[in-house]
């Protein structure tokens, strides 16, 4: 399956290069986050249906097999090896740097619970510092969860057990 | 903190101890699961404000700074060891054996998406089984949580940044 | 051997997918529960003699020599990069966070044992929460094991040995 | 707990020493198999209670509140540091070299299954080789169980579920 | 160093909790954003002569000794057990799943280079979502760096060697 | 290398499955273990010379140049994930939990020393339990082996280099 | 893609060694270090446009599409197992060994920052001991990055979100 | 066990600081390698009961409550970050690089075993090479060990079983 | 010893930084590199006899014990963990991703060997860059050590074994 | 790479099978040690213009292309599980066990350095034991490298700096 996903993978990449369009082009013709984008053409999302004839116009040369694939669920993986390129271990190093701090403040402005990764969204902004330089914004938005207090009551599958 | 949360963790279990009371037994007076009173008492959930009377009705000698604490969120946590545990191994080979399988059920039954661990209940119960033996039940019923498309429009803190 | 069962395993979905029946409806035509079935479709289980027949009727598509294979015992194993799936690492995560909780349960309410992952049942199951959404169900139903106290008189193996 | 462990099984071990019996003496006098006794001793297993007084016959300086101790369920555990010891290292050695040879025996013998490490007697015994040299057998006897057929109809809590 | 610096984050941190406020208001009080002041409570990062007077105002009880211990540069380190909290997992989640995309566009958009985890601000923000409902948005804003091309005539310490 | 060990067991176990005999059926005709004689047929161990005829009359169809293949030194090796398996990983818990006390009791039944994993036996032997249900007995029967004492005059090597 | 990387690198390789050239001869050449140029036949940095006229003239056999490739951003890594070759050992020895020292002295020299590997050079030259031996000369050469504090009015993303 | 060990390891390198003797000298006094005199002053080996006079004679300060200690079969270990040290590293290079090589020479000389560590002898030597430099000769002197054929008429304890 | 080590460090720092003096300045006063300095006060290098006078005068408030400690030659090594900090990680990934770069060079220029770590040099400088930004300068000066073909008549160990 | 290395490795093996000599036959031709000369057809060392003729005099299959390659520097690597095989486990075993006991006899007999592993010679020898049985002698004879001090005016790279 992991040989399987890379080769689609290859083949979405090649589709896109031929466009010429960048991840950010397609998200403003798609209404996706560039991330969103990128994932799709990685088989790390699924394209849903009302979306494939945006994808479609978009990328008028992605082949209808492909897309056919891009609909169903995918296997979400990552190569652990993908740490050592510099991009993606800073990312990791203010996560794991930063982590124990925004624990705390997602605790304090909301209480006990967490950022939720699945009903999510993450982009990707250029900008201008105040010393006029180029720099990287990335916005991780996701659902505020909260841990539930596990009553009985409430366990639905549980009051047909007893 | 670790060290903090092993002493508080150790005077909970001995106020239980002395109370004589088992887990499930808790659960009834206070209408929780049994595997939730757990892990109340080993610092793992936080005690919320109206089922704190009914906890300290439960455990009369749970003396009232301990509640305190046990009212704040928790760094949840475990000790990689504990999977040489039997128990503990076992639930983790059924987690890694049958896991793919679980997925892709899930996938069919409800489309993209998981189930919660965060909106989550469990629940350990005890039934015969079709030759008479006792087995045990685990219960693990989480909310099904959809990976949402990621469309600029809906992401909030998007539109603010432009 | 790896890469042969994961032939099988390919096999195996193409012809459940062609025929285009889910899990949950393959187990109720057999008799078997949904996990279950994808352990079979994924060579996790054996396929006892009993049940080829009903499992043969369920998929027409399965040839014979597949059946065969199926009905050998698998070498039962995981990637262990499955755990960086969402859904299976919530698994593995509720396993470690919860594990102590519950074997101490498990220890109040038999003794000193275990829940058997060999006799062994497994489902997942779609309720509706309190809250009218969609929530997912994971039940392990295993023999409860208690740890046997090594007395010499009842190691048959060293009675003959002396 | 770890700590309360390891202090708990240096007072054993300090009451054996000073009685002076070995463990193989003390498994004739309780009729527990040698490899039992050092596992109760180190707190790897629960000192049932009708052993308990043989226990105590045989260890008269043993006192009663770690007795008391010993008849409770242990967190089983071990340092993974133990396989430096060239014993144990060549214990795990033939384990892992032979493992394969040995599921595929018990297979071939029994069907699809495994020998169960928690019904499981284990002992040392010292023999005279064909040579006149001492040599050392480990015993591991366990019982077999067969990997279930997971039926709807025989998974009692499924019953309840629906 | 590490034990000190466990022992000056546990008086810092007390200081906070009988100050009362939360980090994102000493933030507004003292110009930082609040994942700033967190890192500064915790000794991940250095206190700046100029903000000092802003912090003691904001945290009146702060000793002279720990203020002068905050302004020398710290040994940045974490847990590695962090990563079990399910906050932080789901951080490290999506970096990992969602790396490969950000490093695409980050080539797209600037060319081959990094955000910088250096040059960096951090902060969370509380919003609501298109339906209503509470968010977490995190945002990394760090400061574009192109690899540089290692031409001989700009590398200084080269001239000086030969 | 490993490929073509890889290669060569596939080609041994073809021709076993061709003969239909088990591997206990084997070794009755052979005179070995029935542990060995799997380990041969997986390039574990070396098939020796006068052996050679035994194994060729129990397996008639083996060829000669596998023959001589089986009768040069094996690199003895296995794959780490093995230990998945149910089977395997109870063998594997068993040493590592019961290890410090098989280690105790061989100190005091022999001495300073080891059970070789080189003058080694191993069998795997089936018999009824005192309840009359099946048990599998794994027996390790190595030669004692004592930690030398280290002394000069012994050590013909260091003679020769003075 | 890791494929791709180390065929690209086979070919660009072979074109050097057809050559004849050092990598210090077309350092010269091309006015790069010889670090660099190494890396630009490894794939692990971008050849820039002003630079290809160059590396053409001192490798004229390095095909156009070779070249096209080596001006888009690599994904930077490395195999693991390099660690194992003496020569890389060593560097890693020295900088994990020394590597506290370098940090405390930068900090002494340019307050609470580090050496950057972006903004960085690197070359390898020969020199004569004071012994008249030969010696390596490595150096390090990374632009000085403070950690900047974080204020809420240089973080440019941030006003935009209130 | 391990903080025991070293606690009577720190004691006995005090006895040895004190009395001013090297390893080597130890060796000579006692007829030990000079290895194996290190090994027992750190609680590697164990102290022979016809050797304790001499270790006694040759280290008078040793107090009898040490030497009763030292008398006892030791736990051997280590710590695996020994690794760091240069020293210890480049003989684990050396063991690790050569290894192979050395495997196939033993094959070849000998036929199919091993090189054994328990019947093993360890020395330090000090030499001048060719060139007049001094080097360090590290020698082990091990017994030939055959793997064994495993024949059931020469495995006792199966004999006892059947 | 471990803790010793720490413990010791913790000293000689504190002795430094009373003196107010940095590694640099002592360097100046001592004639030695600032990170042989460094090393010193980490218990990482030996102080040689020659030295210890001037050490003494750089470092008045140095007790004689700690320098007689100094001068015994230390357990080299270092805490994993301190790869976490974004300045010692940087060198790391320097050394990985030029690694294979930097050896290549060295077998061009000099054959078939290695950078010394033992016959070392090593500093930090602080320099302009051609922007006129501070930069930090790390050399590594090792002498190269060729791998020796082993010939026999030169391997002076086994002339006298034979 | 590595592939390349395995394959160069199998026609070394093959040519040599095909000659019939053992290492230490073909080393006693060509005057190399056994060890070194089975690194030579593994890859593991360089082959020197003066040795190239015997090497060809003694194994005379050997095509030129490969004598032409085994000239070249090799990238020195070993697979991470030979260590499972039981010839290479014990020499590690060797090696963690004694190592700190052969650190610190090298310390009082040389003073703070190391053996080297580059100048450096390895070989496997048969001896008789005083029991007369065969041993094996490994020995390891290794230049002694002394740490060196860093003397500012010693470093010969940091002069040309200033």
């Amino acid at each position: 399956m992991a040989e399987n996903k890379a080769s689609i993978t290859h083949q979405l990449q090649s589709v896109k290069r031929k466009c010429g369009k960048s991840y950010s082009q397609i998200a403003k013709e798609t209404g996706l986050t560039n991330v969103y984008v990128a994932q799709l053409l990685r088989r790390q999302a699924q394209l849903k249906a009302e979306t494939a004839p945006k994808l479609r116009a978009a990328l008028p040369d992605l082949p209808e097999d492909l897309i056919a694939e891009m609909m169903t669920p995918p296997l979400r993986s990552y190569d652990p090896q993908l740490i050592q390129d510099p991009t993606i271990y800073r990312l990791n190093e203010a996560v794991m740097h930063f982590g124990e701090s925004i624990k705390e403040i997602i605790n304090e402005e909301y209480g006990d619970g967490i950022m939720s990764a699945i009903d999510f969204y993450c982009s990707v902004d250029k900008v201008k510092g105040v010393d006029g330089k180029d720099r990287v914004v990335l916005t991780f938005d996701g659902k505020y969860l909260p841990h539930t207090e596990q009553k009985s009551e409430h366990m639905v599958s549980r009051l047909n057990l007893g």
